[in-house]
C-alpha cells in the first residue's frame, strides 16, 4: 500500500511515525493530511532513506537541490562530492537531472549514496536514448514506459512527469506571444514531440499506466510545469494557467488511484503575482503540496539568481508553498559547481526558514531566539554553531581584527549591545 | 528655500527637473509629492551632486550603502576605493558611518568624491569626541549642536537623528523584556545618556533647533529608529511602535517647518509583520518616505544577511517602502570589505528592482524584457551587458565549457529554448 492508501485505511505507517517525530506534528493530523493529499512522503518502497521527509501543509518548508551532469563523461566522484555538499548544506531532497550516456551510473550511485529522497525526470533518460540515434519525434510510449518502470524498480522516490503539456497548449505557444517560449527541458521535449507528431502528449494519454507503476512502488508524482514562464513578462499567461488546470485534473486522478502527488510551479513570476499563484494551485489541485522552482522575481540578475530565488521562495512559502527547488548563482549560466550548490541550498533554506517563521511552523522561531541570545552575550562560538552555515561566519570573524573578543569590528568599542548592557548594569 | 518650501510655493527647481527626467515622472506630480512630504530630494544646498536622487512615492526604490571606518587609523585610499565600489555597483546614496579619530577627514573626502548624496549620523562624531576623554553621560547639547552645524556646513545631504528615543522608551527597555535591547549605535548613545542623566533626549528637546540648521542648508532629516528590533522575537514591541509614534509627531513638525524628512524603519522583522510595518509608517508619518534597514526576516543566517535583507527589502518595498539600506554578508560579523560592499549593493538592488516591477514603477519591467529577449537568442554579451552586474555572469560563463556558443553548460544540446525554436521553425 502507498502512504496515501495506508492513511486512508487509518493505518499509521513507520514512515508517518518518523515524520511525525521530526516535525512535531501528531500522527493523527499527519495521517489525515496524507489521506487528504495535503501532505506527501516521497519514498519508494524499495529505497532506504536515512532522512525521511514529509512535504506539505503545516510541515517545515523543504528544499530540493538539483544535481546531475549534462555531459557524456562526468567524473563520478566529483558528482558524488556534489551530492555530499548539497546534503551537508541541508537539502531535504535531491533530484538527479543528469542527461548523457552515464545517466544510469549516476542514478545508481545517487540512490546508493543519498541519505535523502531522490527524484528524477524519467523523460531525460528517454530523450538521451532517443537523441543518440534519432529525433524526439521518434519517441514512442514504450520507450517512456520502459524507463519509468526501470527507474521505479531502481528505487527513485519521486518522478517529475510533464503530463500537462497538451496539444491545446502547443497551439497557444505557436502564436509566439511569449518572450521565452519554453524553458523546461521536459516541457521542450513534449512540445517538440507534439509539434512533430500532431498527437496528444503520451504522458497525458497514458497517465493511468503511469499511475499503476507509481502505485506499485509508492513513487510520488511531481506533476511538472513544462509551461513555467521563463521571463517575468510571460508570467500568468494562458499556457501557464491552462497547464495548471490540466495538472489539477491529473492530481485528482492520481489521488483517487492511491498515488501520492505534488504540483510543480513557476518559474519567473513578479512579486505581485506570487500570492495568487499559490492560492490558485491550492484550490485547483485540492490542496496538493506545491513545489516551486524559485520563483524568480526578476530576469536581470544572472550570477545572483540564488538571491532572486530566495526572495520569491520566501514569499511563495509564506503564502503556503511547501517545497522550494533551490536556485544557484549559476542558474541561466552553467552547470553548478560545489560552491554554487552550497550557496544555492543555503539561500533556499533561508527562504524556507523565514517563511516558516511567518507561517508559524512549530519550533521555527526557537532557532532565532537561541542565536539572538548568543548574540546578546557576544558568544561567537555558540552563534556560529547555531547558524544556518557555521563555516562562513567563522571565516569572516577570523579574517577581521576586532579590538576585543567581546565585540565585532563593525562597531568595536561603540558596540550598542555592550553599551546598553553596561549602562543598565550600573 | 528648501525643496519642500519651493514645492509648496509651486516652484519647480532645477533639482526637481533633474529627478523628473531620470524617473520619467512629470514635474507637477513630483512637485506635489514633495510639497506633501511624500517625496524628498536629499541635497545640501552647498553640495554638488552628480547623480541626484529622489526618494518616495512612485519613484524607483533607492538603495543606500553604509560606508566608513570604525578604527582610529583607516587607510583613506582604501576607504575611497570602497566608496567607488559602492557607487559602481549602483548605490543611490551612501552614508559615512565612521567613528574614530579620522572621522572628519573621512567625511571630507566622502563629500568630495561621492557622486551621490551623502548622509551621516552626527551623533557618531559627537560620541567619538566625548568618549576620547569621558563618558556619553557627559555629552551636552552644545556638543551635539556644534557637530550638526559643522557637518551641515560641510555639505552633508541627510542626517540620521535619533530623536525618537525618549525617557518613556528607556523605562520600557529597563524591564529587560527584549532579547537584544538596543542594536542601533545612535540609539545606544541616547539610551546610555538618558539612563545616566535621567533627562529627556536632547535631540528631542532641541528638535526645533535641529530644524533651523537643517532648513538653512536643506539637509533632509532621516528620523532614526534607535529602537529597531535586533531579533525577530523583539519585532513589533512597545519600544519600536512607541518610537514610531514619536517620529510621526516629529516628521509633522519638520514638514510644517519646511524641512524634508524621511523615517527609518526596522530591523529584524518576520515576513508576516512587514506589511503592517510599512502601512503603519505611511499612516502615522503622513506618507513620509520609509527608509528600511533590511528588514532581516531571520536571525539565523550570519554570513548571508545580504540574502536575508534582500528578502525583507523586496517585500517591504513591494508594500511601499521607498529606500533600502543595504545589508552586506558581513553584517553582525565585521566591517565590510570591498567584495562585501559590492555583494550588499547588488542584493539590495535586486530587491528594489523586483519590488519596482511589483509596484508597477514606470520602465521597471522593460529591463527584464530586454534581458530575456537577449536570453531567447542566446546573445550572451547583450545579456551580460544588460545584467544588474555584468562582471559575475561573464566570469561564470568563461569558467564553463558549453558544447557550443549557442547554449550553456546547464543543458548543452538539451537546451529547451533552442529545441522549441528549431521545432517551431520547421
Amino acid at each position: 500500500m502507498t502512504q496515501l492508501e495506508s492513511a486512508r485505511n487509518n493505518i499509521i505507517t513507520d514512515e508517518m511515525r518518523r515524520v511525525s517525530k521530526i516535525e512535531g506534528m501528531d500522527t493523527c493530523t499527519l495521517r489525515d493530511r496524507i489521506a487528504s493529499g495535503e501532505i506527501v512522503i516521497p519514498k519508494n518502497t524499495l529505497h532506504k532513506i536515512e532522512n525521511i521527509c514529509g512535504i506539505g501543509r503545516g510541515l517545515k518548508t523543504k528544499v530540493n537541490a538539483n544535481l546531475g551532469a549534462s555531459n557524456n563523461a562526468p567524473d563520478m566522484s566529483k558528482e558524488m562530492e556534489k551530492l555530499k555538499i548539497a546534503v551537508e548544506a541541508g537539502a531535504d531532497t535531491v533530484m538527479d537531472l543528469s542527461v548523457g550516456k552515464k545517466i544510469n551510473d549516476m542514478l545508481n550511485d545517487t540512490l546508493k549514496y543519498s541519505p535523502v529522497p531522490v527524484g528524477t525526470v524519467p523523460l531525460y533518460e528517454v530523450a538521451t536514448n532517443i537523441l543518440a540515434n534519432g529525433d524526439i519525434g521518434d519517441m514512442a510510449w514504450n520507450d517512456i514506459e520502459d524507463v519509468i518502470i526501470r527507474q521505479a524498480e531502481m528505487g527513485v522516490d519521486f518522478f517529475t512527469i510533464h503530463a500537462g503539456v497538451t496539444k491545446e497548449i502547443v497551439e497557444f505557444l505557436k502564436k509566439r506571444e511569449r518572450i521565452l517560449d519554453v524553458v523546461s527541458r521536459g516541457g521542450s521535449f513534449m512540445v517538440d514531440w507534439i509539434s512533430k507528431n500532431g498527437d496528444e502528449n503520451p504522458l497525458y494519454t497514458n497517465f493511468d499506466r503511469i499511475l499503476e507503476i507509481a502505485k506499485r512502488y509508492d513513487v510520488t508524482l511531481s506533476l511538472g510545469d513544462g509551461m513555467r514562464p521563463g521571463a517575468i513578462k510571460d508570467a500568468g499567461d494562458e499556457a501557464q494557467i491552462q497547464e495548471l488546470i490540466v495538472l489539477g485534473r491529473l492530481s485528482k486522478r492520481a489521488r483517487d488511484f492511491g498515488v501520492q502527488v505534488m504540483i510543480e510551479g513557476p518559474g519567473h513570476v513578479p512579486i505581485n503575482q506570487i500570492k495568487y499563484n499559490v492560492e490558485m494551485e491550492k484550490s485547483i489541485c485540492q490542496g496538493a503540496p506545491f513545489y516551486v522552482l524559485g520563483p524568480l522575481v526578476t530576469d536581470i540578475a544572472p550570477g545572483y539568481d540564488h538571491i532572486v530565488g530566495a526572495i520569491g521562495g520566501a514569499i511563495a512559502a509564506s503564502y503556503g508553498a511547501d517545497f522550494l527547488c533551490y536556485v544557484t548563482p549559476s542558474e541561466h549560466l552553467r552547470i553548478p559547481d560545489g560552491a554554487d550548490i552550497k550557496e544555492g541550498v543555503i539561500a533556499s533554506r533561508i527562504a524556507a526558514h523565514a517563511a516558516d517563521i511567518a507561517k508559524g511552523i512549530k519550533g521555527a522561531q526557537e532557532k532565532d531566539v537561541s542565536l539572538s541570545s548568543a548574540r546578546k552575550v557576544r558568544d561567537w562560538k555558540r552563534q556560529f554553531a547555531l547558524a544556518i552555515d557555521p563555516e562562513k561566519p567563522t571565516a569572516y570573524r577570523k579574517a577581521s581584527s576586532p579590538k576585543s573578543d567581546d565585540v565585532c569590528s563593525m562597531c568595536n568599542e561603540f558596540c550598542p549591545i555592550k553599551r546598553v548592557e553596561e549602562s543598565f548594569k550600573r
